[in-house]
């Protein structure tokens, strides 16, 4: 049965109760990242939280698509050097070099993270026909007007029409007047300082540019999601995500953009997930108060006193709810990777406790299977990571009291412990996506072992214990082990 | 210093000495994969083949950018089922969703073969208007015309104006009338069956769409590789590859199209790579005569005795040269397995070995200073891999000489040596971009090991040998290994 939900709408500012457009469907744009530069490791905690969203939702029985585009228009200039050569296309800066780079880079960190990639990833280039089209739309409408071959959004008629400008973010537009991001260039070509370019006339040297009716030039940087999420998703849409810094300008022009082409606001549905802070401040690269990915997992950083793994990461991002604040400090990673550690430790010995369960229900299994009821309930309930997280954990001291045998085993049934493995592999492999990544980090403990082995082995013979120097063998045969004893002494190798 | 190359031109069918458009720089264009379907073991060998042409010839000193498109033009149709909720854009199917999920694949599978991904990786949709800007050019010179919306590349009368058609595939235009691709479909359309489609009118229920001053329709299937090789690479470049399959028509009508609307061929060299065989017939899905890169992973099918790991089958593809054909039986397969992990052992001992090498130059230094290059100028020689392999494992032989005191290291200097060893590295590592995957695979002998050391472990707590259980505690701390004694017995974990 598909679960209820309900979603923390940003443009009521209110909870609601989550009624998608087509049963059983949800249609989920997310702005993805810019790919001219590393990914931020806000960004990541972003792209963590939607991808946990995303796979609760399938979770939870809706057949998703979920749209997270590429930002690769890049607005890089021909740095005039060389001109002699231009001509020769391979001394020039190539702007989809360096997107190429980054959204490899991007990829990469994505799956270092274990997230799923999305069910189409647009890139913003790969879709000026849509952009051109839809400027074309707005015009008709009349809520655009050029100039000089650039094209501007005209906020004060779309307010004059009774169309909601300031909606989402809580802004008036006097304040705008002050704050509109495009205030410093080409003013003079706006009618109002509220307006924004949907259309740009590419200057001499600006590198990336397409024909468009109006000029040779570029879009306007809202205008790809609004163009992108209407074709891939529809003019109307369930879920639009993205981070806080989003709302304004990027969003509330989104919203502006699809109205004024169609009349429709673009999404039911707005989320936006909080930011990571760094020692209690907002992280400032001019301050020196940041922290990369990178940096993050190698410990090469004042603000850590090591390095922690990706999972023990992610774990820390799970410990706040999407659109609180986290704040990155070492103390709480280093509390992260051990919850984390003991997550892990239990998982591993799901399997192999072997205990003899209840042949039948018992007081116990409805404490247990409450229990994991609440677990999902806090996902429904806005996806409420950490109060689901809480649940599994009483679930996992359950599991270990039952190991330590301080909880009989008799006092649980087969049925309900089955349940159980099954719930807490679901929600911590398949929603949460956690993998076990200190294990992983095993070759270099093999070296070690393998010594102790060989110095083992040296003695055993040395006994002429026989028996063991036979058990020996016989276990690093099954381990896929082949040990060679040479003149340099002893060497192992896999056995393929 | 960059080094000098000879290719193999298959437009002259000849090797020629390799001169580039601008010293040191290398523009390449590769045919990438159509993503409507898994990426065939073919076409991962003709990628891995490029990516070791690639790898090499920034080895060799060139800067190179190599372009490496993804066709996602899919000709997926409207199944005209559901038609009621057709307005509902959730319901209808979505070729980028379909091209988006094999185009992840295929990153997935160039991943699991170690290859690096391209500098740029241009999508035919992100494409559009560079393909319709081509096909205007086109009609501007008098090379194509336009009927009921579509538009053909005029071949006679290319042929006509001296142009050379069928000087790739070396077929002449009466051999072309009754093989043309397109012979079957609109022939009554195109004024002569060699001619070909350059852009097509969409029909209702094709999905993939786009405007242009024609029609509302997409580009024909050659477009695109002209249209992006132009942009990234400019009109003429150095390198053109793509697999042998794709020489006729694909590649024929590349050269037509760039010379239908600029005059100039493409590129100045075109490498071709040969097919895969699958025991000594050509692979073929209706004989069943057909083994696909996950079921070469698992040994899961007829042909094969047992699953082969990624690295082994990389292995496997440098025996043969690329332009050689390369036939995949289960005693290759396993003789290549054989030699891969000759390989991986004795690279795994390079770092290790401590011997006393002459401090001076020696007699045995000049054989292994001219095998190392040879390893190099087979690979200058038209990236001939085979021969090159062969060479290293010449290198590979004198390293376990040395190791097994059959050749004295003050034989060989210390200068040499580390010379020797940072050229197998490079070349195993960097170039051919090999990895030891067996090694990878510890974690399955860990849980043997560890079983193994903690029977040893309590047989000589039996024997209160305190020492040996000294030595074993503090080694398994070494190793960062943390053992707890409980109730169930001994149990283990990682030391974060």
């Amino acid at each position: 049965m598909i679960h209820a939900l309900k979603l923390f709408n940003s443009l009521k500012r209110e909870k609601e109760d989550f009624k998608p457009i087509q049963e059983g469907r949800i249609g989920m744009y997310v702005c993805g990242p810019t790919v001219y530069s590393d990914v931020h490791l806000g960004n990541c905690r972003t792209f963590v939280s939607f991808d946990i969203i995303y796979r609760y939702l399938l979770y939870a029985g809706y057949k998703v698509r979920y749209v997270r585009n590429i930002t690769d228009v890049g607005h890089l200039l021909d740095d005039g050097e060389d001109r002699m050569s231009r001509g020769a296309r391979l001394d020039q800066l190539e702007p989809m070099e360096v997107a190429q780079r980054y959204t490899v880079g991007f990829h990469d960190m994505m799956q270092i993270f274990n997230t799923k990639a999305p069910s189409i990833e647009p890139r913003a280039t790969g879709h000026i026909i849509e952009q051109i089209k839809m400027v074309e739309d707005i015009l008709a409408r009349g809520y655009a007007y050029e100039k000089d071959g650039s094209v501007y959004f005209n906020t004060p008629k779309f307010l004059e029409d009774g169309y909601p400008y300031g909606e989402l973010s809580g802004r008036v537009i006097d304040e705008l007047l002050n704050e509109s991001r495009d205030n410093l260039k080409k003013q003079d070509e706006k009618n109002h300082p509220s307006d924004f370019a949907l259309w740009i006339k590419a200057s001499e040297d600006h590198l990336m540019r397409w024909p468009s009716p109006w000029s040779i030039g570029f879009p306007g940087w809202h205008l790809e999601c609004s163009a992108m999420s209407t074709k891939y998703l529809g003019e109307r849409f369930d879920i639009h995500g993205g981070g806080n810094d989003l709302k304004f300008p990027h969003h509330e022009n989104e919203i502006a953009q699809s109205m004024g082409a169609c009349g429709t606001a673009p999404a039911n549905y707005w989320l936006h997930t909080n930011m990571l802070l760094l020692n209690g401040r907002k992280m400032s690269k001019s301050e020196g108060n940041t922290i990369s990915p990178t940096e993050l997992f190698s410990g090469n950083s004042q603000h850590i006193s090591k390095g922690y793994s990706p999972m023990s990461v992610k774990f820390f991002f799970l410990q706040a709810h999407y659109r609180s604040p986290l704040d990155i400090t070492d103390d709480a990673l280093q509390a992260a990777e051990k919850g984390f550690k003991r997550l892990m430790e239990t998982l591993k010995v799901l399997d192999i406790i072997t205990l003899q369960f209840n042949a039948s229900a018992t007081e116990k299994d409805k404490e247990i299977l409450n229990t994991i009821r609440e677990s999902k309930s806090h996902m429904d309930d806005d996806f409420n990571v950490p109060n689901s997280l809480a649940s599994i954990f009483d679930l996992i001291s359950i599991v270990n009291s039952l190991k330590d045998g301080h909880i009989s085993s008799q006092e649980v049934s087969q049925s309900c412990w089955d349940t159980l493995k099954e719930h807490l592999k679901t929600m911590i492999f398949e929603v949460f996506a956690l993998k076990n990544d200190v294990e992983e980090s095993s070759s270099k403990s093999m070296d070690g072992l393998m010594q102790l082995i060989l110095e083992l082995r040296a003695d055993v013979r040395e006994r002429k214990d026989w028996t063991t120097a036979d058990k020996i063998r016989e276990s690093l045969k099954d381990a896929g082990i082949q040990v060679k004893d040479g003149k340099e002494g002893t060497s192992w190798s896999y056995d393929i």
